[in-house]
């Protein structure tokens, strides 16, 4: 265990996860997802363009989907094994390894297409972006399956960037313009030991945006002019500033959260406490000023990513999925860092929501960008001398979840997040559980001196209770800290043992503590009360003013075509003293709490329809239903609202 | 006259203006306006480049520029003469004739940078329509000075167009990517009598997206690839389906106005009574279903153009001024076709809201899109930790106006519809007066035999009363028609004459109409009751729901900054019952009726300003002050709201 952090997570192939909610959506991935991804894959090229005789398109950032496809792969047989996907992975795997170029060089665009550029535009080629994605499905490939030829390929690539890049006279001092090798290399540095690899790392983070700044002289020794650069900003791949002087989120999302989870890994590993207090001031702006409340971030299509603080508009967004998995890591590693609930806090609002969102039930389609608001006029069967409608956007914001995108990095970012959805449950530190998330699972920790069994039962995300049962030779002491949802106004710890000794449970950091000895079938009891909550926006932001939205526990809700009256969800507004009720709706995509109330639904008071009117619109009382955002467009496609007006 | 008119237009060089209202701005048009476009145009080489020893950059679209401010200027001069203009104005028209070619054709781009590509793109190149500014241009120079030489020019340049272009075997079954020079050709028919040109506009209209498709096979001979043209449909360029069958208004909202104004010339000089009612149904899908309260139409930025029915937001849009214009050409001639008051009604709505915004009070800056919503975050001082906001969109969505645009279609396209008001105001048919704009002025027309001197007094808009002063020699017997706005519920209408002689008033098509003996100084006084009206939009507008404007007369209002308590004007809304009074202030920008009343401004309940809150915020009771929209961002810079929250 490092020793620069609060906490330690308990890895994924750690936990078995017996839940209610996650394990369906686990076995989806495995049998659903992880299978559609590899075919899209595999129909696109892009698990034959390893091979040199492939004879079609190559693209630079296809390395990239493939490695997440992989790593999701190695996850999911960590957990569940499975020959067939064995096999698959083991033959692609193979490919990649082939490719390796005697100096250790591995990128199928670079290698077939433009060799003679290797290395030359850092700023817009991926290059070191497929690299980091790749190392990271090596080291998920040999913790799920012991192999070390993926990894020792990855390690020999990652020499030869040692090599490549850093002060040295005769070295580039470039990083990457899509970062993420970051984060990778510290995950190679901690599965091997070399201390090279996080210095590596740290040299990227630390050489970013310095001056003389490295894409200006990149660019011109290509014949280049930097000034025409078609982002005009080094703020979009966040080389605008040195990290350590960053104040606010800019730029690109993923780009953005990627980095900040390799700056919080360099922190954490080289105790630079500085390094820490940027990453902390960088998720303050990321989360506390541009969060939506699904935990979707970056609302620009343009730049596909930030714009400004308090500016979350709800339609034609970004919001990718990727950025949400981006911003996963992010807050997991500033939770081991501080021990900061409020980091988990964080965390369990984006996997609830838009974490989650991205995918379909039925694990095959997929959202690029995660909007807020809709308008679907294919399924407004009333729509008036409607014309086709057209889409005058690029299809990564595109009104239903699909198959796949031409540029398609969230499908399979989205497979490796939900296969390695065990690893965000606990965590450890010192004779310390820590409980972060409430996931029906078990996990065995050496806990005061002993090996605990703790099996963790609950209804969560339906019901705000966890039973924590521990199965232990001989009593041990041992702290147990348990989180306190933010969205939790009150809580209830109490133990359940043959001895009846309680323990005195302090409130830490956003934990309730209880430090007490532990014995063979005590049991811990948390209850958190959960209603529904009407939830708004400060009043910074402006295009959220006048409006509410419904939240239960960690769900955020939403309203759809399908459970309502009314394809153009806008014409409803629910008064702020309006009763809602909720249940458990079995006949709801196979269980989910719904919510329902009574709404108001704007009329034409004109009989003639005219475009203008000078008498205001009547209102009808109507029913609404709504549903947990993540499970929305899973029925009959629809519009969709998650901030309703308030009357 | 055309016979297939129910109104013909008293042209602007026959009405003389004195107006409260529109004189000033005439004014401001003739001293800082069209001086101010034609420093722009002098700066950046449009003036100059007509000559062949210019070296610097020339532009496709440069010669129509150039040719509205030509325009501008021939109208303002034949209203009030200016020798300096005149003399300005002779010397630019002389340097374009002498780029005429030896067969006539006049194109500055086409002629000494590509002239290879002559008429080998007319998708994309705006050659034609280039060739109907001039022709305009010319049109308008002959008018106001007499003089024959432009016009005998454009004439050469548009007898090469109909040799060029036609049914023959030997000529291009073309027309052009940007219309225009349809409604140019029938104002030289007019003018010289030539049947031909006439000829040649109906040959544009109705040739325009007939099969095989010209595009497609001129691009093919291009050697370019129809299928990869960047605006993917013809519906771009409204030649996705012959004009008689096009049912809604789509694409490129200027290109779409100019046309239909082409296509109402085309069946009125034809009796074209299909081609009529296609125009019919167009003008509906525009002005019915898909125009903004302020008159702007083309909501989108990325076609400059219509999306969909009913499609109307209010941020980031594109309701270009140009449009505007466009379509007040298009609804002045479907008045003169039908004699039906709405077409009038639709053409106040643009003349004294979005028409009028695109320039500023000073004359000397613009708009080329018209927002109904902006948030200006530099007018924030108290933003708390502001970033630089980065405006990722085109300069085109600017949020104040501005000098000049790289695009500058719209500053002199402005220019010349101030500076030809006067031909707006008047129609005449037999022995009937039509009276379709309220506004202080004095003709002279033949009525009943007699010829009558009409003067109209009235404060308008700011007070809803007109009153005519006929003045004739002898009496005389003919008609009066008074257009009832259709933004008021209350007129009256009497005769003031020493012989107390009323007469019979009936109402047809949205007119009041008065036949009578009319002697030398009978008044006709009209009232229009002009109250404070709130208005709505039909609920099938989802961009609007929940919100109101305030509209008084012809004048939509709009809150900005500088009056109001904050800069993040969706902070406020009004009740439904809130009081709300008006009065004439003289203080703000020369005298402008303002609109004051209560509205109720949100404000955080949490204390710590959290994202996101469970107390909904609370609310404050400010006052607010709204000013006719084409009045704002002549002040202090700041955000405008057209589309108020409604409590």
């Amino acid at each position: 265990m490092s020793m620069n952090t609060k906490q330690k997570g308990v890895p994924f192939n750690k936990v078995k996860v017996q839940d209610i909610f996650w394990a369906p959506k686990m076995k989806t991935n495995r049998l659903k997802t992880i299978p559609a991804n590899e075919k899209q894959c595999r129909e696109t090229g892009r698990l034959d363009c390893f091979k040199p005789d492939y004879k079609g398109e190559r693209h630079y950032f296809w390395d990239s989907d493939v490695a997440k496809w992989i790593e999701a792969g190695c996850y999911s047989l960590a957990t569940n094994y499975d020959k067939k996907l064995e096999k698959t992975l083991e033959k692609v795997i193979s490919d990649i390894i082939k490719m390796q170029q005697p100096d250790g060089y591995m990128n199928n665009y670079f290698i077939y297409v433009k060799p003679e550029m290797r290395w030359k535009n850092l700023r817009d080629c991926h290059e070191l972006y497929c690299a980091g994605h790749l190392m990271e499905a090596a080291v998920a490939h040999f913790y799920a399956t012991g192999r070390r030829n993926f990894l020792d390929a990855m390690c020999r690539y990652a020499d030869l960037i040692c090599k490549t890049f850093g002060p040295g006279e005769n070295q580039l001092h470039g990083y990457p313009g899509h970062q993420e090798i970051e984060l990778a290399l510290v995950k190679l540095y901690e599965v091997t030991g070399e201390k090279r690899y996080l210095d590596m790392a740290c040299y990227f983070i630390n050489q970013r945006g310095q001056q003389p700044h490295y894409y200006d002289e990149e660019a011109v020794k290509r014949g280049d002019d930097p000034k025409k650069w078609w982002a005009k900003t080094y703020e979009y791949c966040q080389a605008h500033l040195p990290v350590r002087e960053q104040k606010d989120a800019v730029g690109h999302s993923v780009r953005a959260l990627y980095m900040y989870s390799g700056m919080a890994d360099c922190a954490r590993e080289t105790d630079d406490k500085e390094l820490a207090k940027a990453c902390k001031r960088l998720w303050e702006s990321v989360c506390e000023r541009q969060m939506y409340i699904t935990g979707g971030i970056g609302p620009s299509l343009s730049n596909e990513g930030f714009v400004n603080d308090y500016m979350l508009p709800v339609e034609n967004i970004s919001s990718e999925s990727c950025a949400s998995i981006a911003a996963i890591f992010f807050c997991q590693r500033m939770l081991y860092l501080t021990g900061e609930a409020k980091y988990a806090d964080a965390m369990e609002r984006i996997m609830y929501n838009s974490g989650l969102s991205g995918v379909s039930m039925d694990g095959e389609k997929f959202f690029y960008s995660n909007q807020l608001y809709t308008y679907d006029p294919d399924a407004d069967k009333k729509a008036d001398k409607k014309t086709e409608f057209k889409h005058y956007q690029w299809d990564g914001a595109a009104l239903h979840r699909q198959g796949w995108y031409g540029c398609s990095c969230c499908p399979p970012n989205i497979a490796r997040f939900i296969a390695s959805l065990p690893g965000y449950i606990y965590g450890t530190s010192e004779d310390t559980l820590w409980v972060n998330l409430f996931v029906g699972s078990t996990t065995k920790l050496n806990l005061g001196g002993q090996d605990v069994r703790i099996t963790q039962r609950t209804r969560y995300p339906w019901k705000g209770k966890s039973v924590f049962i521990f199965s232990l030779k001989k009593s041990a002491v041992f702290t147990v800290k348990v989180r306190i949802p933010s969205w939790c106004q009150q809580t209830s710890l109490r133990v359940k043992s043959l001895f009846n000794e309680e323990g005195p449970v302090e409130e830490k950091d956003g934990y309730l503590c209880i430090t007490r000895k532990w014995r063979k079938g005590d049991q811990l009891i948390y209850e958190m009360d959960m209603p529904i909550q009407r939830v708004y926006a400060t009043t910074k932001v402006r295009e959220l003013e006048g409006r509410v939205a419904l939240q239960r526990g960690p769900l955020v809700y939403c309203l759809e075509t399908v459970d309502n009256v009314t394809n153009n969800l806008e014409l409803l507004s629910i008064k702020q003293n309006a009763k809602l009720k909720g249940k458990f709706d079995k006949r709801i995509l196979g269980g989910v709490y719904a919510i329902t109330g009574k709404a108001l639904k704007n009329v034409d008071s004109d009989p003639d329809g005219n475009l203008y009117q000078i008498k205001p619109p009547r209102q009808r009382v109507v029913k609404f239903k709504a549903v947990p955002y993540y499970a929305w467009d899973n029925r009959r496609p629809g519009s969709v609202i998650v901030w309703l007006r308030e009357k």
